[in-house]
């Protein structure tokens, strides 16, 4: 659609109500009070609730951010677990015009600095056991004028040095339950996260509470998400605010799950939340879904996992993982792509009904492919000139989106300039489109291979090599050659059990299986270490810098 | 939520991005360009086309109509069937900014004169068999400069006397196929239908495309249809847009069957396509449900229509017909309840969780209410002060209803004042709310019955008269009384063969059975006829003024 705006006749419609958070809890608390809402605490006890409860909770908190001084559009940063506390935060702190501030544990620390002084944050919540990491860094905060901390102890017993600061539980008893909402402009920011690019400090994404109500309605259409599900909120809430699974719940009337802290290293409390709480529908990625398999697979007694959707993020998801769900009573891992920019969703793979007749097995490869656009979100795969290339499985070009939930800018940035065009956010990934409309991520742009004309995908050989049983990590970069103008390079780790056991011959037979001769690396090369970046990726800039001149 | 209005802080959204109907057809097209669009002839025969073929042809109308001098904001009547070009024109006309005035050709001729000029339309497509209709106005319509005829044939056969007329095959294939859509603001109307009430000329509900767009997301999450479904449009789309089953088709992807002309004396052709086409998904309303299933009960092979939901609005589904879709498969009738002020979505009746356990009879009981309020509505339950009523599933209050696809004023109608309070629209339905959240309609609130400082509905009364094997139609209204204030009157028409056999004693205690003593007609009339409208609805009001002094 074009970007041009034409006025028609005008409508009767109640055009000025606006879309607000808050009636998403506001209806499920009207028609669903006696859903549960199921919160896992630090201690591994389970909290039950409901949304009745929480909504009464909702407008307490309101309340009290407004008595320590909290007013409309004030940030009000948040760092904590997925708890009952975070996600009545996100209806309290939007419900009265204020944003959320997402704020990720895991960043380093001036970045954290940055995203609270360029956020101007006002207050802070913050989780106990997570409040050495704001202790870190607030003797550089400028705008910060209190801390709220998110514990079950009585605040005297909690013992940070963060000044001023209250006990969450203390300030909401304090506060009158009474709250009339008013009407928010529904272009205000509801929430903010910054997104960590590989150069330069965190940029910010502020989302609006349109962005975020179409972008729960979409989810919960597609997803076919109802009042019989019940919803687990695996992905973090300080991270594109949890893809939104919090706000699906109320809207559908879903039982929710808030699993609280996790880690990728022992998914057993989710797993346990998982078949205990007869969960139906999550998001995640393979980072912990894989581990949650593993960890499943090795049970005496496999549950039966029949109903459960779960959508998956980040990257492809590997064929092991999908069919290892599948085979725990149909257990369904969709694939769905988004960023930070995009709230997520921008595509999602279900398979159509003209595919059906597909044989098994392309179906699977079918199904590992970022899928198709969902309804709203303009799509282009655009040449370097921004022009559209073909869809037909082959043209690569740089994904180009588009709509209500799409960030047109970054907040105060200067940066903005360069992602974005004709309306569009670029989203540096490099991408085809297929006959029936599926969109496959094939690189980031600049990780493109240009090999004699023809194009090779780093992340297609990257992610065959860790399919390779004694494979631990690997990395394929584009290095100048003086005929093909690039040629692909391997940097492979071996497990601890196959050094010296698996030759640079063995790996290319296994690749030869999967690509056409001219797709394979000219070279492997066995390394103790792939380059990597602060927050653990990796740096192909640092490779493509390192081996430079390989081919020459 | 209030209706004071406050500004956050500005979010970096792409909020500009307009919600326009187009875009739902423009996805079908760009993922699902394979998927049937079925629609059924005047001459019965099957045309199959999909959403590509639609899209293409769609474009070409909308260039069409440019041709002959629509212009973003003008109105274009449509009057005619369920069928493809009926289906196309909705998204022709508003995708170029004009707005689609739906013309209903049952209301009287000084009604449709009203509408049209009232309207302003500048063109009118018109069924080539609804074509007498327009003939019959024409003389009296002021801004109309041209007709368009929906019709199989040449236009050089088509005998109609309109003037100047084109053919619409003849304008769409002379059309260029490629178009640009422009953005359009989201206020702008898209559709406009004029709602015609027991006195005055009709008024008219500017739909906007923000309105329908998120309507038909609502309904599409709430029905959890998807690609997976077929959907049926029995609701005429000149009512209400027919209920915008026709734009969930192409938003979910979803095969569509359009079954042109039916009429509720002959549902053969509805129920052939209900099989043969293996509908998942339909609306309609008792009027049409009811000769459906009678139909199928005489089938001699019954069908089995497993998977099928049918959305019915207009009045409280009767047990019988619930029951009697029920044993064909465990087909669901799920009531739903709205009026053309409301897109229609306001209430639906689906059963919570919580409520899973309750004696299923209870829950044929409960299924019958209007049922919850759809997520992003508000209502409220009014006294005559506007004050909320408690929600015991006793106290009766007006319904009041707001949000964004509830009109908030008529069209350039001075009689606006009258039905709008507080931002909401005054619906005019007595309703209650019981504990469990659900609403039911207990009357229009002008045919509440008082008695004594209670409360007597005449729907419920008139249903279960309706009930009685030898009862053909029953109406029941308050009149006054000297010491209850009112008391009930039921005017009943046996059928034929009752005629005579049929005592005023057998429908007490027919009634009896049902209600309380108190609640029962003070007398019971048999009649011959009941007073009616011009357009076939009870005449209360003639009633109330015949039998005036009855009980003095």
């Amino acid at each position: 659609m074009g970007n041009e705006l034409i006025k028609g006749c005008p409508s009767t419609s109640g055009d000025d109500y606006q879309l607000n958070t808050i009636t998403l809890l506001r209806h499920a608390a009207r028609s669903f009070p006696e859903q549960e809402v199921v919160s896992r605490s630090m201690d591994g006890s389970i909290r039950r609730s409901d949304y009745g409860q929480t909504y009464e909770r909702v407008k307490r908190m309101s309340n009290a951010l407004e008595n320590l001084g909290v007013k409309p559009g004030d940030r009000v940063g948040v760092m904590g677990w997925n708890t009952h506390r975070f996600f009545e935060l996100y209806f309290a702190i939007s419900g009265m015009g204020a944003v959320l501030l997402q704020l990720n544990p895991r960043i380093a620390a001036d970045h954290l600095t940055h995203v609270i002084n360029h956020s101007q944050a006002k207050i802070i919540c913050i989780a106990e056991t997570m409040a050495p990491i704001i202790e870190n860094v607030a003797p550089n905060l400028k705008t910060v004028e209190g801390y709220v901390i998110l514990t079950d102890s009585p605040i005297s017993e909690v013992k940070s040095k963060l000044s001023p600061k209250s006990g969450y539980e203390e300030i909401l008893q304090a506060a009158s339950p009474e709250r009339e909402w008013a009407m928010i402009d529904e272009r205000s920011a509801y929430s903010a996260c910054y997104t960590t690019g590989t150069t330069g400090m965190p940029k910010g994404v502020y989302y609006s509470h349109r962005d975020i109500y179409l972008h729960t309605m979409e989810f919960a259409h597609l997803g076919q998400i109802s009042m019989n599900d019940t919803v687990m909120q695996i992905v973090p809430m300080f991270h594109a605010q949890g893809w939104g699974v919090f706000f699906i719940g109320p809207m559908v009337g879903a039982r929710l799950v808030l699993p609280g802290r996790y880690t990728l290293e022992d998914p057993s409390s989710l797993v346990d939340l998982l078949v205990t709480e007869k969960v139906t529908v999550s998001c995640g990625a393979p980072a912990i879904f894989m581990p949650m398999l593993q960890y499943i697979q090795k049970m005496p007694e496999k549950p039966d996992l029949t109903g459960l959707r779960m959508f998956s993020g980040a990257t492809e998801p590997p064929l092991s993982m999908m069919k290892g769900f599948w085979d725990l009573g149909k257990a369904e891992i969709i694939h769905a792509y988004g960023a930070t920019e995009t709230t997520p969703l921008v595509t999602c793979n279900l398979l159509k009904p003209s595919l059906k007749n597909m044989p098994i097995e392309e179906q699977w490869e079918l199904r590992k492919k970022q899928g198709l656009p969902v309804v709203g979100i303009d799509v282009r795969i655009a040449d370097p000139e921004g022009k559209e290339q073909p869809h037909d499985g082959k043209s690569v070009g740089e994904l180009w989106v588009k709509g209500p939930w799409i960030t047109a800018s970054y907040y105060d940035d200067e940066r903005s300039t360069e992602s974005f065009q004709d309306g569009y956010w670029k989203s540096g990934d490099a991408a085809t489109m297929d006959e029936n409309g599926y969109i496959k991520i094939a690189d980031r742009i600049k990780d493109v291979i240009k090999s004699g004309g023809e194009w090779i995908s780093s992340i297609d050989l990257e992610n065959t090599l860790m399919g390779h049983p004694q494979v631990q990590e690997a990395a394929v970069v584009g290095i100048d050659h003086p005929k093909w103008e690039e040629r692909p390079l391997a940097l492979v780790v071996l497990r601890e059990e196959g050094r010296g056991k698996v030759a640079k011959e063995d790996i290319y037979s296994f690749l030869a299986e999967k690509f056409p001769k001219w797709q394979l690396p000219d070279d492997i090369l066995m390394v103790d270490e792939i380059p990597k970046t602060s927050v653990g990726k990796f740096s192909k800039k640092d490779m493509r810098e390192q081996y430079k001149t390989y081919y020459q």
